[in-house]
């Protein structure tokens, strides 16, 4: 067990980068189990439920990785405009490394298969939840009020999310960054104003 | 001929619907067919290139209605702050209405098969580029500048893109009427500001 237990991780990474770049329905588990380098048998072993439950633990995992990565932006970023702009440049440098095919690790899984599929839409509003949390206790470290901080989360998660979209059929890191940049600027904008109402 | 053609349509508008339920890779070309209600041959016959120049197809046609929604609303709207609010009403409306199956229509294609596919690529640039010009024709009567409205269309474009992909996930146009709202509440306070600057 503890040798088959080596392959679920690499099984879990090839079906996110399969996913992302051509989807779900036209990734074969055959191709997984290629990219993955684990024996065939592994596949089914762990992952007994079938394909629908590799998407599953792909959309966990890709959810877990956009958390870390705006972790540690955060960490580095005064405010969330300052956060936004360097998530947009990092996923920018992402795309262009990928030749435009690496979009959001989640968003086309989700699109072919919820709201039909119960788990796999369970785990894309995880993903979601825990990247507005953190967007939204940024925005209160600004200064904004709580209920405002949880629509703006909302809005800068929808518009990085698009402007993936658009790079991809642009083939050009510009919709993700001019999105990023007038967000930012907004918030400072409105930060402002917002500020000077309570003096 | 003329028998045949009045098929084109109809294929063109079940790929449209099925396409955005469930992507491209897992829509098969029988149910294409079966749901167009046309006989099997007329498809060979207007798309001789299969089922990628249908893609191409349905992401014009998609295209070409969100440009037709957007400008009604557009004639019915003061502002630029006042057509995205109706636009995600609606948009998050239909959305309820099929079960939040229907999101956006191009998206899922594009994800799928941009950049790789040229045409689709295309198709999906053409598409965007009409929707982000009828946005930035309205922000600059709102008055903002040519500069600042093309990349404010941007952000709205990708804003809405982005929150139709939550609402599925979701299953509510909470994601979308929020989005929306908090998008037009900063476009009312930039044009504010805009305006205060150039008194």
């Amino acid at each position: 067990m503890a040798r088959q237990q080596k392959h679920r991780q690499p099984i879990i990474n090839a079906a996110v980068t399969l996913f992302r770049r051509q989807g779900y329905a036209s990734t074969g588990l055959n191709e997984i189990v290629d990219a993955s380098n684990a024996p065939k048998g592994s596949l089914y072993y762990y992952f007994p439920e079938g394909k629908t439950s590799i998407a599953v633990a792909a959309v966990t995992e890709a959810g877990e990785r956009v958390v870390e990565t705006l972790e540690q932006l955060c960490s580095k970023s005064q405010t969330t405009a300052d956060l936004i702009k360097s998530h947009a440049r990092l996923l920018a440098g992402w795309m262009k490394k990928s030749n435009y095919r690496d979009g959001c690790p989640i968003t086309t899984v989700l699109l072919e298969l919820a709201p039909q599929e119960r788990l796999i839409s369970q785990a894309g509003r995880t993903a979601y939840n825990a990247r507005i949390n953190i967007l939204c206790a940024k925005l209160k470290a600004d200064g904004f009020s709580r209920e405002h901080a949880k629509c703006l989360a909302q809005l800068c998660t929808s518009a990085l999310q698009g402007s993936l979209i658009q790079a991809r059929v642009e083939r050009s890191g510009k919709p993700i960054l001019t999105t990023a940049d007038e967000m930012a600027k907004m918030l400072e904008l409105m930060l402002s104003t917002e500020n000077k109402g309570e003096e």
